[in-house]
């Protein structure tokens, strides 16, 4: 498949096939749009009902075109549309945007006709755009393939791109960021159920368009989603910052999973591991898109998170305050001298805190706030600077901006602007603004969220930056794939730990005890006080099944409670295979964690970690990412949760050893990798983290192999 | 003090002191606004330099106005605020608004300054609205009495009545709500630093005034704070929505708690346990407003929280069930009936589900639209109805418009509509969406968020009606207050539990040992294992004083741990008042809880519940309310928790004793009010919740007493 767009989105030519007469329907609109729009290559509408269509040729057939299309349009009904592929195919058309819906959205028959749909632009190497899509635009170019209501507007052409697999929404996106918000798209296409041509295929390539500065997705799933890191990253590289809507998130198939792990997932948390490891920023709602734009804009980028605000009004100040702060900036003491320039002119009544109140006084003599900024960008504690001016208008809105635009020349910090007054009374400061790209507001809160989005982009290229240095870790075990190769059921305690001591995680001392006597021999060489498990394939949940025993301080406490979880096993599965009796140390003074693999089908390997038990089963206070994990990502899993106190210290308990722990997860991660074809998903559960510097010890484990029943 | 706002609002005359020729300055602003505005009242403008000031004759003092103003503008300095208003009293002058800064906001003198303000005000009874504001605007009754640019602009006088203590944002919130946002106001009062006539005073005359139907509010903070839930339920049974902002909750001062239940606290928590208690909806940005304004227009409420979706866009309605979902709506199945009508007129490629997906087709034939929605209100399954039209525009958009509202009239369920269309391409169908009061909203995301505000509002009314036939438990115990009255120090464990049972709050078995002999004695009468605990009012942190002993089985083991816990203490503290050990039974099986009473300098007596250690510690997963907590309330409180499947059987462990819990919190509500002028802070930590049936039991607690030190 074709997926240098450079030709989809600047076509030589373009078929229309099933093109109406009936401009104002769906099959006639894109011709229509074409023309209207000023298209400059040539247009070959294909319908054997007509001889021309809006005074344009009409051919009977695509056979009949005079040259291949660079891409072509299809209007056709549902249960057409193989056969007209098939011809595109026979002709040679690289490119194929099929509108038409009735396929998989439908279910049944339509899942089939899509699949055909699928084989047919395989087999002649078609880059197929949809089906049920509503099009695409090229602003710049003056391609608008597509129909719907937004192709009526005109629009100014910008540095923004988007791939939307909703239609609607998409260009809903784009008419109101464009029109209302301020913010000229370049290019726009919709993907609809996506079979050809992916969302990230077109990420990919807003990449490499020297043109797009911004990228906006919109996406409900990803088949190709294992490259959604691959492709971040790129845009991380190109610094094109990547704007993603990821909906569908309330009832995300979570039932198929059995392990805690893949439960506690889901494809949610996997496609939020790797925005967040790639750098892509979630949207919420289309300001967001307008908000975000204006501020990458900007064209600067703080090198940290310290936010100095500067307010006429102390109420606006403190929503910013409070909104930054909720989005993980800083809004520091600023330094002694400071406050020492400022004094001499904010007047006593106002603040010279941060956020500082200059009061409305300083706008009696507008040189002021070129003062002002200056002191406050020359702070060292300050990474960049918003600017609030509540509703001023008029000639001193003129002024003030004068002096906004000449204060922010002398910084590369990056300046914003919260500024209230409506668009109508304020044109000309505005202008002003625009021109020398500073980002303004009219709500302090939305300032505050596109300042906090531009602050945790800066952060991401910075996490980039540090994290190019450091190797992953790679581990490789003959012994664990031969224990796990051809392997159908779960990998009870036993085995599973061995497996994770192939990869150098730590398990609590033990021995699979056969009898009673070797039970008793293993507990005196282990050490008592020891716990005993039935261990059997066909038992997963041991306590549940009364075949578990802990704290077992001597041998006579041995000996009755080795017969006791035998019978208890029995009884609770009569025909168990049981390979023995686990005898294990028991593990003091530690903290209850839990990590995990999930190796799901799209993503492939991701670690998970979080507290034991309630943390992880109840609040879901976890943290995933995608395999391999470095150390500083490792590091980052752990503090990210909020539970972290817990193994900081919190409570007067002693620190935990999150030195081993976030050993433990680089070491999983590896496993993860080298294990990749083997396991589904596997769980260590607990994960006792000892006292800083004694390590942390596997106490029990589950894997569940790879087996054709879960690969699908 | 006069809080009958009306002729504040209304006022007959209104004089001007320090009233400035330069009519752009701050105090030449109000004069010049209030006549271009055309009042209609009587101006005295006071300033002894001038015979008048744009063309009103002006006073050399409020003494020589010829009557009473209602109201008096105060536009001098600092210095000279408190002589004017000396004057004010002696004229008898009722309202006052100090427009002038310098005060508290400044601190030191300013502060002195301000009390001064209070005491005249207090004097003689004057209303005073500030100081360190920036005025009124009675929009409806052309009264501008303030300064700023949004001054400028006329308005159209609405049903939306504010009070701010900022005055820049406030104003920029109805300059913005009113103009850009369609959402006209009708009356707006800045309040400043607040020393007279309160914010809660304000929302208090809204809700009395018959043309004002929404009220909203921006706080920092309030001084009447402990008014909060009666003002709320007093607009709730009004049925006047209030939308807060409360800001600065990031640096709440949560320094000088020292309990647990304080620490957890702070002011925030109590706000929102007032806003919650009493339906007052939280508003984060002014695009809630206007969003949340628009929905309650409507004049209509849901029955329920369940939404159907109708739409045309897949995308839109994802984000739409995404965005109500975690709002707290339900979006349900749809009857079974429901499904049949639509079958025979949604095409096969779309979706019955909801949201149903009656795709662009169905606007072929837009009296399709209007059996759509009838089919969908008459489902039993559906409270309200949200319509997404994506960006329709033109002519289609006024059929489908006229549709829709006849659709709409046809029920009393609320029908939302989320239209993405610029207001320039679908002037007419926006139009006849308004004339209807149908609200609707350009993003599927605000539309959503403003039905859950609805939704939300609805429930807090539903709620106040099932709690109005509940009666708060009321308990009062004289052994209690004396026990406490005039104590100082922290009430250690065995009296404070003593306290817990005179309100039937169960508490350990145990006994206090004053020798080893005792508390052998105490052991065998309350059964072995028992845990012992040195009780002194010097050690408020026994564990951390290595002075507890738990799980102690034996005669032997007590004697040898009775020795260690008391030299423990005495190492701990060598001058510590040592009462006694207490001895006290072993509780197992039980989920460790922890209550709590906060007794508020400005809200009086809260009551917190929380799980026990790490849960509230570390998450801050607690839940507050305001004393007087009923047994409805007491079991939301427990509900509300993240952590609350713990109790409910998580982990396949047997269900906690829920009623047991809940009987607990009332009666510690029911302690908090009968106590609340002795106790300042108490903590019950743990309390363990047994399984159902088998009740709960305070193991710990801690009273600290209402001092002079903690009452400041």
């Amino acid at each position: 498949m074709r997926t240098d767009l450079e030709r989809f989105f600047n076509p030589r030519a373009i078929a229309i096939i099933g093109a109406s007469q009936d401009l104002n329907t769906i099959s006639g609109q894109p011709l229509k749009f074409l023309k209207s729009h000023g298209y400059q290559g040539r247009l070959y509408p294909v319908n054997p009902r007509y001889q021309e269509v809006a005074d344009v040729k009409c051919y009977p057939s695509l056979a009949e075109v005079p040259e291949v299309p660079d891409l072509t349009l299809i209007l056709v009904n549902a249960s057409r549309v193989a056969d007209v592929l098939r011809q595109c195919g026979a002709k040679g058309v690289p490119y194929v945007i099929i509108f038409t819906s009735g396929f998989s959205e439908m279910g049944g028959e339509g899942v089939k006709l899509q699949q055909e749909l699928t084989a047919i632009a395989r087999e002649h190497g078609i880059g197929v755009i949809g089906p049920n899509c509503q099009g695409m635009m090229n602003i710049a170019d003056q391609v608008f393939a597509g129909f719907g209501s937004v192709f009526n507007a005109d629009y100014e052409p910008g540095t923004v791109s988007m791939v939307s697999q909703s239609g609607g929404f998409g260009f809903s996106v784009l008419n109101l960021s464009s029109k209302d918000g301020g913010l000229p798209f370049r290019q726009m296409v919709t993907t609809g159920n996506e079979i050809g041509v992916s969302t990230l295929d077109f990420i990919d390539y807003y990449i490499r368009d020297p043109k797009t500065e911004i990228i906006v997705g919109y996406i409900e799933g990803l088949r190709d989603a294992g490259r959604l890191l691959e492709v971040g990253n790129k845009a991380l590289a190109a610094r094109k910052p990547v704007l993603m809507w990821k909906v569908g998130n309330t009832e995300q198939g979570q039932l198929a999973a059995r392990s805690h792990t893949a439960n506690l997932g889901g494809a949610m948390a996997l496609y939020q591991a790797a925005f967040r490891q790639s750098g892509i920023l979630q949207v919420e709602d289309i300001q967001d898109v307008v908000d975000y734009g204006r501020a990458f804009r900007c064209g600067r980028l703080p090198r940290g998170n310290r936010l100095a605000i500067i307010t006429i009004s102390g109420g606006a100040g403190i929503l910013m305050t409070d909104e930054c702060i909720a989005r993980g900036m800083r809004v520091p003491k600023l330094a002694p001298e400071t406050g020492d320039k400022l004094r001499s002119f904010v007047p006593a009544y106002g603040s010279l805190l941060n956020p500082v109140d200059v009061t409305a006084a300083i706008f009696n003599n507008t040189e002021l706030i070129g003062l002002t900024l200056q002191a406050i960008v020359d702070d060292p504690n300050v990474d960049c600077v918003a600017m609030i001016n509540a509703s001023l208008q008029g000639e001193l809105a003129a002024k003030v901006a004068t002096q906004i635009v000449a204060g922010a020349a002398r910084t590369d910090k990056p300046v914003f602007i919260c500024w209230s007054a409506r668009d109508a009374v304020a044109p000309e400061a505005y202008a002003m603004l625009d021109a020398a790209r500073i980002p303004h507001y009219k709500s302090p809160v939305r300032c505050g969220r596109a300042m906090a989005a531009l602050s945790w982009y800066a952060e991401a290229l910075r996490r980039r930056d540090r994290q190019s240095t450091e190797k992953a870790l790679t581990l490789g075990s003959a012994t664990a794939r031969k224990m796990l190769k051809g392997i159908t059921a779960d990998v009870t305690e036993y085995n599973a730990k061995r497996v994770l001591s192939e990869y150098g995680i730590p398990v609590t001392r033990e021995a699979l005890a056969r009898s009673k006597d070797e039970a008793l021999e293993a507990a005196r060489s282990i050490g008592y006080p020891v716990a005993i498990k039935v261990q059997s394939p066909d038992i997963s949940h041991k306590t549940e099944a009364r075949a578990v025993r802990l704290n077992i301080a001597s041998d006579g406490e041995l000996a009755s409670a080795y017969d006791e979880v035998l019978a208890n096993a029995r009884a609770y599965k009569e025909s168990a295979q049981i390979e023995g009796v686990l005898v294990q140390e028991m593990i003091k003074n530690g903290v209850e964690a839990i990590l995990g693999v999930t190796n799901d089908p799209l993503f492939g390997p991701a670690v998970m970690f979080g507290l034991g038990g309630i943390f992880a089963e109840v609040l879901k206070d976890v943290s995933f990412r995608l395999a391999p994990v470095t150390a500083s990502v490792a590091r980052e899993m752990v503090e990210e949760i909020a539970g972290y106190p817990v193994l900081a210290g919190a409570r007067g308990r002693p620190p935990a050893d999150v030195d081993a722990l976030v050993d433990a997860i680089t070491h999983l991660s590896a496993l993860a990798i080298d294990l990749k074809d083997y396991i589904s998903e596997l769980d260590v559960n607990p994960l006792f983290v000892l006292p800083a510097g004694r390590g942390v010890k596997a106490a029990d484990a589950l894997i569940r192999p790879k087996t054709a029943e879960t690969r699908k």
